[in-house]
């Protein structure tokens, strides 16, 4: 099985990150292709990163139906392009929020997230709206620090997102606590052992789920709202983007 | 890694039957293995039925972790005593409606349940509410068969399901159907055949989700609502079901 | 008129205080009933005790079928089996976490719980959906107090319950407090007097919901969901709870 | 005890019939009276109807208070002035519309409403939703019937209420049926005879239910929403209206 | 254009300030008339208050049709006899708390409100239910002032309003702030200019939102709910409300 | 006063439709441009189209942002990269799709939407979530006609769409229609003159809406989730599209 996972920025440390724990998550048989856009932002911090960042997923996404690509996990905690994903590819999509909030959803009755910017709370309140796990979201927590601060290795990025954690375990009144962005994958088992609380990364849970999803046979289904797209000129920047 | 599924009703040829689809459905190395509690409902149709169905559950649970087992399988549309499982249980207990339902928000907008009796669809609408999936649950219908319908392989009973799927493709815009009851799973595949529509069977997608959950480390949070049981006193019938 | 009031726990001492608050509320006329199951858990705390309750619940209800019983009363604030019971009984069954959060809504437009454990807080925020109660409801609060604690006459569970009343009065911008355990019954009056805001207890409030829905002559209805459970066999422990 | 019920319409062969269900209802020793306001519309059948209603339900409150009344029933199926009615009162104000949705929701686990012009059914959606009683509503049926049409007693008006009810029965999926107009509160029986559903009276259960509340000494709570409303001026047709 | 703009209380100095308000917002061409009712209370304190005084808000409705008024603003933050109005007039009419409630969804992912009194807390949040705002609705706080106090210029009302918007600022996660009282509309700029945070006046969104209906060409739809009210009967201090 | 109209897709005809309607719509001294992007899809009937269609907006408001334009309007009724849109302005942004709803809701107490495709169908409903007016959506409805069927003006294309909002007129229960296209702008009133039911188009509204809100002085709040973009680098064929 050939599973595609989708960083929508260009960070490629991030990336490689992303990938490392993709491959940890697979069974044995998956081969995990991780990879960024060949356009797009840096990292995604508002819903104009988020908008940009698709056009460069959805290339991805044509190029691993040309190359037969199973299915695809969005390895942004925005899900960004997830349903414009589904229509373009024939297997399953997954976002990594809709991933973690799904199997948190299944292993406890409330969870909080912890994620980087207080400007993408809203974002993530949404997506648990969208995807029926707003009854399970307790609260979003930021720790004000930006996307790439947690590739700087020698910032004290962890002890922020660790204490931010600790406040989610202490006064939120959860059963576990989901990761809010991609690039804190590496971080869960660590947080889990400090902490003492289930720690659930998204790119994990994608991974499974991506997974499941194949060995079940269940493609997107394309009698509804994620039907290919139709044929059309496209122009400018985006000509390429015309499907035939 | 040890699966135990659980058919909440007594009877066996419907074990078997789910036992079946749920060793199709596994990965290698996963070991199924499918039993019916000792005591209970030979089937399962009613609020009442489900709640002396329960103790059965919970004594299946009881062996299941003597015996070590990693997760657990509820195999009856209405996941009767899901969350009483969960607190008897350290792996991850998924029950078959709720598995059903996930999935089938990831790969299409929209989907319908068919079931057997017009009576449990309100328990069906009140799951899909508990696991936030009712934004995604377009109909429920029922074919007013009863469940040992089922297990008559020389009746109508195909036929009569067939019909109902038809109408709700053509009638519930929805992307795909979910059969509602474990005693169907071994039809998804013919429906989804004669109608050319996407047919998802609980049994399956909860073995896959339970070896998800498993293989990514979670378990279920023993932090809140979800914590074991306390020891008490137990008197009667019940007296065997006091833990200490 | 018979009323039937089921502590489906085992204490007995806790029965005999929900008798006495039974009695006291009910019209001249009414003949109260006040029992214990002869089997299940001596409190009930979890899912797993709630669920193992359920079978001595409706063995009374059964009984009280034969004497012609003409409403129950289902006393433990989880509501254990209510919707099994409805189906059992001809005549209306009240839960009296169902009759407090109801009345509560008439006479206030905002209610706070008062509770046992932290872990069934959980449990009442669903029964608050289930009844459509969630808006009225404000907050669910705990003492970490057993329910065992609170048989025990010498203890400091009063002073305890009472500093999470006030707390509850002070913060949470409710009208009324509705105790959540019937093994608070007896303690609502001094509650009320000791902090001056009205205090609304399960048991007496259902007893006067059944007593209407009785002189009403309504009955549960039949046509739907909580049609009789239907024949079938039942085996082991069960297998005396098959209906014919 | 002493409950009053007011007609919020000024049409007295209405209060009557309203006057007489309520006796029926009533338990022994509860002192009924009905009455119209002394100022208002002939009958409801809008906001507009609604809203002139209010000051002449109000001033009945008042003259209630003075007369010590124990508790109130507003028997017009939108519940004029209900809050504003629970402000002025001491004891508990019940609206017909609250009473049957909140009865119909225990002894079934779906209602239909019938009513009288299409026009007011968003009204009844309103209440049912400020009530929390939503989710029991399975729908709302019109007749287009005038509401004085039900004081004719040579029209066909049963007639058409009893086919309406009857399609709501056959199509809506209901246990039972709401009569949507304190005009129908005696056709009750009947209709329950012709059909074989359990049919509500909203009248007759708000009598039960303002008995249940004063028998447990259930006051409106003053602490928020319905404290008394506070002295101030008034003038023009409305100055009578000042509290002091 | 002429538009008329309805203070439900009979406070002059009041409604000479709202009318200011009024011809700021107002385009060139808008003709602003702003009144008090004949009738009713001095200020709108209450679920009471706000009753007694639709009737005076339906004469106004009533004069300002036979003045052939394009459209209406119900200038008191409960909007009280919204619906009613509608039901009287042809043109639009626009309260001021929905107007607000709008435009600050329009502009900000959430806003708050500020209040006069605790006990009007909940009317607030019943609108916002009732246009659909409560998604964006984080948070209702009062100042425990008397609406009186706001027309007492020397008092210190006005620093006790900021202070409580200041926390609002601070604590709710808000983008805006709504003052909820047309007492409070002259406060907007200076509030504005002080904490710099934008806050929004529903008295001159109201003006804006109905000119803009006015000039769509929209008038209140007489299809359904809103048509205009059935002549009837009308007797005591109501009796000139009659339509024919 | 500058507003600018951006047509998300690349179809100048329907741009030059779209800026008809809105110049009739504004306000006199209101300057409308209207624009299609240089880059970006034919039309917009999918969720990939849509996602393509932002990269051209942005890059409008961009442009307009150096302009010094004063409100945006996004016409299509899907309303795709608001959000991101009103990140990179300072003025208020609109989309037809939010201000048909908002103004609908204001004059009728349920609205219709009429639009091409059924697939696109889903995308309104989750509008009508985001902005709160899910309350007041009673039905949508699609014609199964492509979004460029209705610029060939010899095509049957507005008998379709005449029937199926006589459909929606006479079958769901709605006080108003919304058209759900910025190609259908131009049969507003076409339509109400035929059927005689309130028509509402987008466009029109929304040019309005942010008329409305510029001379009220409301710009799109940076204090939260719509602060402007962060720096950051931007690569391939977005790079263009960082921000400084």
């Amino acid at each position: 099985m050939k599973i595609k996972v989708i960083n929508p920025n260009t960070t490629h440390s991030m990336t490689r990150k992303i990938g490392e724990c993709a491959r940890r998550a697979a069974a044995p048989g998956t081969e995990i292709s991780a990879v960024s856009p060949m356009m797009g932002p840096a990292s995604i911090e508002s819903h104009y990163d988020e908008a940009l960042s698709v056009p460069g997923v959805l290339e991805e996404i044509r190029r691993g139906e040309a190359e037969r690509v199973d299915g695809y996990v969005i390895a942004c905690f925005g899900d960004p392009g997830l349903f414009a994903a589904r229509e373009a590819a024939r297997g399953p999509v997954i976002g990594i929020a809709e991933a973690a909030m799904h199997v948190a959803s299944m292993i406890g009755n409330g969870f909080g997230i912890v994620t980087t910017l207080e400007r993408t709370c809203g974002i993530a309140w949404d997506l648990s709206d969208r995807y029926g796990m707003r009854r399970f979201c307790r609260a979003i927590r930021s720790c004000e620090l930006n996307v790439l601060d947690l590739e700087d290795t020698g910032s004290t990025a962890y002890q922020v997102i660790l204490a931010e954690c600790r406040r989610a375990m202490n006064e939120d009144k959860i059963d576990s606590i989901v990761l809010g962005c991609a690039g804190m994958a590496d971080l869960c088992s660590s947080i889990e052992n400090d902490l003492g609380i289930t720690v659930i990364d998204g790119v994990s849970a994608a991974i499974k789920l991506v997974e499941s999803l194949v060995q079940l046979g269940l493609k997107t289904s394309k009698r509804g709202e994620w039907a290919a797209p139709l044929p059309k000129a496209y122009s400018g920047l985006m000509k390429d983007f015309a499907v035939s």
